[in-house]
């Protein structure tokens, strides 16, 4: 397999997809829209759910598991819900296979239909709600925190590997209240958690907002997102969280007795990300060369590669300084890999870690260690020095926080360079034509206009902004006053 | 909800359903066959995964995932996994509902009919080798070691909790080889792991054996499984690993180049364990009391109770005595809680901490302080001791060790007393009638008396152990010679 990649100027599009599958982190499958999450993915996607989960439990979420199956009925009880998820599913009507009695494999057995069919969850809220009927009936039952990480189907007519897939991976809370203002603090509490795992592991900037009603998840009142910028100045929706007020409570029936007895309908909230964080990932910090992981997600941070030497006593010294800076850095807890395999050349393994986005390479030579010194390399910058053996470990592993803030600076930077003012129609569609990015503009604030702006532009409201600021205005579109701008942008 | 449960002597499955349910580990669902796993059981859950994902890693294994979805004609690929696994499997016909016309909610839209139909995977071998065919070309491909935590879903007619549910929760290793031997090797390697698991993290002791050809893994060569005994003199599959020989390489085509430049198809291997080891624990340790849980998997492993004092000095010391203990046992790694909530009494929580198995509780009381000691209950034997307040940390960790020890030594000493010779076949029926357990008795060899003997007394053969004494004798049912004692028992 050829390890060139296709430069992002080139075909950004392109070279997306030679950085996801020649670094490794996915490939193909020989089911349409379903993707297989190889090694070196996976252990990205455990490293980004251990520390979310870690954070849920923090905040005090336990986790539990629901069923892959909803049935077909759950899809229609609450209203929005089914518009918005009833539709491109996988739906299972059979239970049963049979041998082909004309010889030709196996047959599904007509005589094994079901009676209601099932569908393969596209999200949770309906099978969760209908078992918090019974697990809640008192205020001393809530709130109910409650989070599951598990796989969803939403049937996809163009899939991108990591970035819109048939499968997925995902978590979705569900959390339970006794009041609307507890439930819209945990909806922004959440919003906050996805906001610093996003800027702090990530090394991704994003901005904490609430969609429009037309942009609302199907069931919501309110719903809360962080938008990140990718490199190609499209925006990339990384989270969500849901305020759902009493809709799924209601649709299901779920009431609690408060402290004076009185019966009232429980509030909801719901907020998940999924293996689409890999996808932004990606493309927040990616270059022509493959991939670059943040530091604090990436399954192998630090690589040492030996420069053989024929002389046993100087490559005996290698060895011994391999093994003595693993020391150091694993006690630190730094994962490092020493790959002493002579059958590759060094020239190759560079190419390949760099590939693979390792953070850091030690290149360890028998004239250097004479010298006292080893060469390291930085993956962001690309930038090698001559270091003195002497500290090695404390300067890794100083280097390994300098390359997490760095790659947050850039993004930030590239960010702040990439959000710019429109003021009229012409100056929105020539930024978005000719420099891409987040545009912040007026709108009227109803759903006509913003669908009139998607149709001439592709351009949705990602999100107003939380905390945004008030500045009358008029809309880009109609001219009608506006109390705030908001932010657009072409999407993934 | 009462907390009383049915004792095992009077109705065992009632007992085994009444733990589930009121030590809140799982809860039945609105779809048939599938539960919901509760927190107290995920958390169990997670405890196993992350035990068993350490020992996978530590073996040099990788995880990844594959999808959901296997296409309908794989399953006819491998000759023998078709009769084993194309039976009763959920099936995707139709990636869409549309709103009904009549006005009945929604309905699966004819129009979106799959060409090929879809399986939801009952386990995925036929997936993963038609991937491993792109993944594996030369002798530096291999071996390839892998493995998925899934979901999975195997149409069951009747269904227990954890023990057999139409949805499931494991996890399966897949692995390629060069060679006959590594894969033999490999299969063997896996069982280790999983006794070894078995017995030194869910104290359950277990039999290492090798299937009969009856009871192998739709596709294996040979099936190697640990056998656990349960409280009712019943056995259980705990885990199972799989010699597949080159039958998939063969039905997927995968080949491979040794290093002289030969081509051969690759040897490969499969092995599983699942969420049914949570029934497995439940089954081996519990009491009329409740769940039992051993202190290396227990998400909660000590609790401490106050008995709450209305003078205030009292009080704060019982408070502060608490936060010291917690400081010491956090310090060393101990899951701790302080329930302190005052709306319950301390009776109540003695009973609620029974019910779900926390393996060591301290009770702290006014008085006892004063005597410079604390009440210290271990569930296991339900003993409680007074305890001096110096060094109770190191008590209680002493106590969690002590704990585990002895509840693999109760299950080991129950296995022995209830594994029993039979050398005819009156002797064989009277054992398994009046006192059930492991009947080790001679068998001539064949499929159709193994099968005879499961029809006239539900009684299958677990497994040949491995190892197994050689000894010549009579085959129980049709006195045909026989080389060795295979072990019998009723199963779940
Ligand atoms: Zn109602
Ligand atoms: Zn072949």
């Amino acid at each position: 397999m050829s390890k060139e990649i296709t430069s992002r100027k080139d075909d950004y599009a392109q070279w997306y997809n030679d950085i996801v599958l020649k670094a490794g982190l996915a490939d193909y499958s020989a089911v349409k829209g379903c993707m297989v999450i190889k090694p070196l993915g996976y252990a990205l996607w455990e490293n980004m759910r251990d520390v979310l989960d870690r954070m849920f439990k923090e905040t005090g979420h336990q986790n539990a598991y629901f069923p892959l199956f909803i049935p077909k009925s759950f899809m229609s009880k609450e209203a929005a819900h089914v518009d918005g998820f009833a539709k491109e599913c996988a739906v299972v009507t059979h239970y049963r296979l049979k041998n082909d009695p004309n010889g030709g494999g196996v047959i599904v057995d007509p005589e094994a239909k079901l009676e209601e069919e099932l569908i393969v969850r596209p999200t949770s809220e309906t099978i969760i709600w209908n078992t918090y009927k019974d697990w809640i009936q008192s205020y001393r039952d809530l709130p109910l925190l409650i989070n599951q990480w598990a796989n969803v189907v939403r049937w996809e007519m163009r899939t991108r590997l990591f970035l819109r897939t048939t499968e997925f991976l995902w978590q979705e809370g569900h959390t339970a209240h006794a009041t609307r203002d507890e439930a819209i603090e945990e909806t922004r509490k959440m919003l906050e958690v996805y906001a610093t795992f996003a800027e702090q592991y990530m090394a991704v900037p994003v901005v904490r907002g609430v969609k429009s009603a037309n942009e609302r998840f199907a069931g919501a009142e309110d719903t809360y997102c962080i938008e990140a910028l990718m490199q190609d100045g499209k925006a990339l929706q990384a989270g969500t969280s849901h305020f759902l007020g009493q809709n799924f409570a209601k649709a299901f029936d779920v009431t609690f007795r408060d402290k004076e007895n009185n019966l009232d309908h429980v509030w909801a909230t719901s907020w998940g990300v999924s293996t689409r964080l890999i996808g932004a990932l990606i493309m927040s910090h990616s270059d022509d060369k493959g991939l670059v992981l943040p530091p604090k997600l990436a399954p192998m941070q630090v690589v040492i590669v030996p420069i053989f030497s024929k002389d046993a006593a100087a490559q005996a010294k290698i060895n011994d300084t391999a093994a003595a800076l693993m020391k150091t850095l694993r006690a630190n807890g730094v994962s490092v890999k020493y790959d002493n395999d002579d059958t590759t050349r060094p020239g190759w393994k560079f190419a390949e870690y760099e590939m693979k986005g390792v953070p850091v390479r030690i290149a360890l030579g028998a004239r250097d260690l004479e010298n006292n010194v080893a060469e390291v390399a930085r993956r962001d910058t690309g930038e090698k020095a001559s270091v003195s053996l002497d500290g090695l470990g404390e300067h890794v592993i100083g280097l390994l926080s300098e390359i997490q803030d760095n790659l947050y600076n850039r993004a930030l930077t590239f960010r702040t360079e990439n959000t710019r003012k429109a003021d009229s129609w012409d100056e929105f569609v020539k930024i978005l034509d000719e420099q891409a990015g987040f545009v912040s503009a007026h709108w009227d604030g109803t759903g006509e206009t913003e669908e009139k702006i998607k149709e001439l532009t592709k351009a949705t409201i990602r999100c107003i902004p939380l905390n945004n600021e008030q500045e009358a205005g008029a809309c880009i579109l109609t001219g009608k006053p506006s109390a705030q701008r908001v932010l657009f942008a072409r999407a993934y």
